[in-house]
């Protein structure tokens, strides 16, 4: 009898080398000894998929996004292939599979392909085998028979996509931190592992900037409710889980303080007050690709005011270029940039209910003598803008007043 | 309208970096600007095949079947992904497929799978689009999705089987030498190409040590009449032909001199001359796995004989081992060895009408006081076994008297 069916992904630092794949197979071994079901995600190993693009990119700098994803398949076919080996060398019967194998079944956005349905029939069929199961995470294919791929941070969504398919009973998310963080603990060593997270409240983290995770995979496992337990390769602890809804003592109202230290901020003076101006502006930054985060326009006394706004400093340069043009197009003054700010920014499904958050977090700013130069607002989070030299200060006062320290 | 459908296959040494690549890929549009159809069948990168199945063994030293296919399949998909991306840059109209996307339907049998058949439909609609279509070479797929491999030369057999199911007006395959030489020139340098050979001669050949193409290929291009071009991916000189007929003149009665001297010569004396020792020798040796090549008895005078044979030198060991356990139970006498012997070899389908050609070929040897140890025959080759430090004499001598000089 079965304990239940675990879906374990591993990513690429987990099979970076031979003893890495080989600390996996135990892992996986374990469980199966312990008496469970399972079906192992995997990623390509280590840096592969980059060394791939490399590749692709000395030969054609504009590479057919059908061909990098015929390219870009074949790491995790080898991460599979090894760990499968791996695993027989423990004594386990293990099997592995393509996305293609699997009938992981895609659109034809080649590089960002959306899965559309999982054909579960062949698991299914080895897993009452015995049998453990190995899916190449991050990869597809069309009804067409073209082997797609599902962007960064694919493999997380094919183990949240297959967790539900296949009814598991957990999806765990290995990585190489062992849970998620009240905040950064190499800026607050007070930081706390956080037990129990909501969706709601990690889909806010991984837009302020938390790693651990992508934002798509995380809106299909609440989508699908699709519980995930993220926690680290090299650790037995258990890490966070990520579900719908926790359990919290009612004064809990911020669960995590995060700093996002890769924005710059632009600022367009002496925009004309006329109704259309904005979106001229943001509508130009979307069509050069630009994405856009914070928005700031100072209420106006005179017939002019002044727009500022938050890009990635990736996208700086482009953004100014189009700014400027805009501007000078639509008669405004000077544009300016300011590349040392950092958006320290407090998480919390408690604070729906909880009214003062916000002025609470600007009040331990003022105290520490931190300038709030934007602001801005969701339902669940609260993010400023402040100088940069001020970025870590911030994050200690944030943590230690809202009560996350050990 | 098309000139033709040429199938075209690049081994691992024709893709074995960028510029190699941008090379194969320049071929390639040279042939389709000219009006062309083309099928591209390539194998693996370099010594790509060779670095996966070293990872493989750090993993598991008897790695399934099943995954090592998983594993080194991804070689060829990678070659095709690249070359595709290089014909485009080139501005041509290029699509990459798996063995599995293109149906090329195998038995089971992992790691030395045949092809049960080939779904040709998929070729046909992207030829028919104006494509120039690029098969992952070596590789194929069970009825049951499981990814196979073809075995050491399985490239070729992709190329030869996709010719005869395309109804192919040509078939290339493209290597690092420019065509068959009447022998290596490396040791005769008035060795002459080869303009066309039969396929009898060159499986002949193969078998003999040339290494130009696995017997395989040969094997099932003359069952399907297909005729073969071996020519160099590094100029654009025709090769030679590999047909099933060849239009020669009447007094041509050898083709090509070969030359092999990676075999060792094993001896039992005093064997017992009663029926059936022969029998549990030689079966004994094929259990192990010991491939037997030339195998001589001499004439019994007295109730013992002498029984000698040829092994390649990898297997002399084993051979060795299993010949003095066999030779202990039937009470023979001595083992002996030799690994300082050559194999030369005079080839041609000529001889079958011609009487005196070994008569001739022992009388060269002779003249030039080389010592024949081991003969052997077929119907179109001739094969002396002679110590190690003469082969190179022995051919030259073979290569002039027999006319094939320049």
């Amino acid at each position: 009898m079965s304990k239940g069916l675990i879906v374990q992904k591993f990513g690429g630092s987990s099979v970076a080398n031979v003893e890495r794949i080989q600390n996996v197979a135990r892992r996986v071994a374990d469980y199966k000894r312990k008496g469970y079901d399972l079906v192992v995600v995997v990623s390509a190993l280590g840096d592969t998929t980059d060394e791939l693009i490399e590749l692709a990119h000395k030969i054609n700098t504009e590479p057919s996004e059908r061909e990098m994803d015929m390219l870009l398949s074949t790491g995790e076919q080898i991460s599979v292939a090894l760990l499968a080996m791996a695993i027989h060398k423990l004594g386990f019967e293990a099997i592995s599979f393509t996305g293609a194998q699997v009938g992981i079944i895609t659109d034809t956005a080649h590089t960002r392909a959306r899965i559309i349905r999982i054909n579960t029939e062949k698991i299914k069929e080895e897993l009452k085998k015995g049998r453990i199961v190995i899916v190449a995470g991050f990869q597809g294919v069309t009804l067409n028979q073209d082997i797609t791929t599902l962007g960064r941070g694919g493999s997380d969504l094919t183990a949240v996509a297959l967790s539900k398919e296949l009814c598991a009973d957990e999806c765990e998310i290995y990585t190489d931190v062992d849970g998620i963080y009240t905040t950064d603990p190499r800026i607050e060593p007070k930081a706390r592992k956080i037990k129990e997270i909501t969706f709601d409240e990690m889909l806010e983290m991984a837009s302020l900037g938390a790693q651990v995770m992508q934002a798509r995979s995380i809106e299909v496992a609440k989508k699908f409710n699709v519980a995930i337990h993220v926690r680290s390769s090299f650790s037995t602890n258990r890490g966070t889980m990520i579900i719908q809804e926790v359990k919290r003592m009612e004064n809990v109202v911020v669960s995590a303080v995060t700093l996002n230290k890769n924005e710059s901020k632009v600022t367009i003076c002496d925009v004309p007050d006329k109704p259309g101006i904005a979106a001229k502006i943001f509508g130009q930054l979307a069509e050069s690709g630009v994405n856009v985060d914070m928005i700031v326009q100072n209420v106006s006394h005179t017939r002019h005011t002044d727009i500022s706004f938050t890009v990635s400093k990736s996208d700086l340069n482009k953004a100014l270029k189009v700014t400027r043009a805009v501007g000078k197009a639509i008669g405004a003054g000077e544009v300016l940039q300011d590349e040392d700010i950092a958006r320290v920014s407090i998480v919390g499904v408690g604070m729906k209910s909880h009214p003062g958050v916000a002025a609470k977090m600007f009040q331990v700013l003022a105290q520490n003598k931190i300038n709030i130069e934007m602001i801005s607002t969701s339902d669940i989070s609260i993010s400023c803008i402040i100088q940069k030299k001020f970025a870590e200060n911030a994050v200690r006062a944030l943590h230690d007043k809202f009560g996350l320290a050990k």
